[in-house]
């Protein structure tokens, strides 16, 4: 249909494509497709007894209030809650360093609104979170790309790409989306001595920080560069941290944090009112009921026991079925391992053929704002039940076997 | 504190200015003080215990659903019940033509993403909707203001304005924010036939159509731009409207829905990716089961009569109370009504000694794109009970009569 609209479109809408992920995950949902492609937590894991009991506690005791239009920031018990669980981290924030967003995309969005100009270049891991390239596209921006290796960014080739001018460095240090590597503690510390030399700030997003299933955890990227600064651990305000609570209670809720200092926070809010006015205040005031008493606490356990169960799982089908040439990531936390293939096959040329196989998974090559990773394709191990992880394994590892013989 | 952000902003961010509003509105949080500055819904009319109900019965049914990430576009049998009753107002859309948003503002950010180049004009009514203009700030837009006056925008200007070029013409044709006032039909098909010859398209934000308190229903410009092109009430497509779950049912849950053409829907879908992926699942679904069986049909007149009293005591009370000089809207719907005042009275210097006086309203420069309106003020009546209006108009009007005596 010929509308008045489609000569009006605005320049940066050029930028806007549709995610090859969403739409490669529509030929995946056939029922007997075992798909390692989403990015999905389990719904086994979802606390719907402790959501139904929230609910009818919030609406016999706050309806009008969490029917109600609430403000911008966010409902100040649950930025309150998050103030303390950042403190038993041991970074110094208050409830105005914390802004409530609906899902850490529209903290990676309104981060774009607000700082990113047409033409400015961010210092991306390569590869990177793909909804963080889809929010900052649309505000034109271009990408540094840094490679990653078992310890997550590699901090040797950091300095060439600071001498590039980049706006500021994006980087998830914990299990990151899409590899699974985990930035360790000594490349933390070399990320944060180089950023402050070339005076760059970092966005650290963190949505599985929580799920770590073996080793300790590493102190967050924020908070050693507190820790460097200042040694009463008072929040320096140079790292802007993101987390979420779709992985450790629900994503439906689309209920996410953003931390950064209160003048950051001030400009946030100004986007926000714009964009959405505020999140919702039921969902807030719910989830801020069902974060009452250590339940998050006690919940994160048991998401920890069922996705450690299911890493295993895959590592072993991985070890048990892969034909030689294949190699993995082995993530000690998260939802995603990363699997690189013999160069000669293009994951996503075979992903038909795995189709055809009933297994799916996503060609890496999505996740590089540049470019690259023909070879490779990310795994989610979180949203198949164990004893359906062998056999897709099973079946991917035959498609790769076919290919391989091909040529 | 000194940040590496300070000086990191984009530059629209020196457009996003603090909603002067949202300041007042803070003045006005004390108990006593009898605020018409608002706009929210009256809280005695939230259907908390039906939704109890719905979300017990969601959590029984599909909590994993309802807890886990969903589509972008929306959740299916919520976008086919509001595309039911759309063709229930005689304009043929299917689901494809609905895209679920996160609150209105959602979508006019959404509209800005996807048209707006820097120093694009949109065409609006003067004074128009605040939330409009801070969503499409962002974008770099200019405005055409055009004139109201109690029959709605005053198309005898508009062949004027439409020679400057638009992008699109901005129209709320149903009890305007802030004035209350309503398109009659005579201009409702002016403006349609003066689009049309100009080629230029039209949004149509109506937040408030349902409820009407007297008098007949006005056909949507959307129906009307329709008809006028096709007697088979086809949807043209000219018109992008807007609509939300805010006022019918509770704004707490930040739910509202686009109709436009399916190419523009695809476009919105992109931008609405990058900017929160999806809107609650858990809302939608609780949404939907809420609107079932003709309830929302029910709970809207007992809100039409709620609303329709509080109108009534507030019109009455400012004949009661008002000095000459004074004059006012009386909308047949909706939330607001518009207040004129002599012209040597400036509503935002008055405004101390409202508060001071214990009561409030919104000074009606707000609203204007381009300035004006000083003498001017916006008085919410659907969120002060009936006992308090007389009250506070009486306030208000000692206020007035004492700046008229001082000046």
């Amino acid at each position: 249909m010929q509308t008045p609209w489609d000569f009006r479109y605005a320049q940066r809408t050029q930028r806007m494509k549709a995610s090859a992920i969403r739409e490669l995950l529509k030929l995946t949902e056939q029922p007997d497709v075992i798909s390692f492609a989403g990015g999905l937590p389990a719904p086994e894991v979802f606390p719907v007894e402790e959501f139904r009991r929230a609910c009818n506690y919030v609406l016999d005791h706050q309806g009008a209030e969490a029917l109600q239009y609430g403000t911008t920031d966010g409902y100040v018990p649950l930025c309150e809650m998050i103030a303390r669980y950042t403190n038993r981290l041991g970074i110094g924030v208050s409830k105005d360093n914390i802004l409530i967003t609906s899902g850490s995309q529209q903290a990676l969005d309104l981060i774009g609104k607000i700082f990113i100009n047409h033409g400015d270049r961010i210092l991306v891991e390569n590869p990177t979170y793909l909804g963080a390239i889809q929010a900052w596209n649309a505000y034109g921006a271009d990408y540094i790309p840094v490679a990653l290796d078992d310890e997550g960014m590699d901090t040797r080739q950091l300095e060439d790409a600071l001498r590039k001018g980049p706006k500021f460095i994006y980087v998830l240090p914990n299990f990151q989306n899409p590899t699974g590597c985990t930035l360790t503690l000594e490349r933390r510390k070399q990320l944060i001595k180089l950023a402050d030399q070339y005076g760059v700030p970092i966005i650290e997003d963190d949505p599985y920080g929580q799920l770590r299933y073996e080793g300790d955890d590493l102190p967050a990227v924020e908070l050693l560069d507190s820790q460097m600064r200042d040694k009463t651990n008072a929040y320096s305000g140079n790292v802007i941290y993101l987390s979420t609570f779709s992985k450790i209670l629900a994503p439906g809720i689309r209920l996410a944090w953003v931390i950064a200092p209160t003048e950051v926070i001030n400009k946030l809010v100004l986007a926000k009112q714009g964009a959405d006015l505020h999140t919702s205040t039921f969902n807030q005031i719910v989830a801020h009921e069902v974060g009452q008493h250590g339940y998050l606490d006690r919940h994160v356990k048991l998401i920890q026991d069922t996705y450690r169960e299911r890493r295993n799982v895959m590592v072993e089908s991985l070890e048990e079925h892969m034909p030689n040439g294949v190699t993995w990531t082995n993530p000690q936390g998260g939802l995603f391992l990363w699997v690189n293939m013999p160069e000669q096959i293009n994951a996503i040329e075979m992903f038909k053929d795995a189709v055809i196989q009933k297994v799916a998974y996503v060609p890496g090559e999505n996740f590089f704002a540049c470019g690259g990773g023909e070879n490779s394709m990310r795994l989610n191990f979180s949203c198949t039940k164990p004893e359906l992880i062998n056999e897709g394994i099973a079946r991917l590892s035959k498609v790769i076997k076919a290919k391989l013989r091909e040529g």
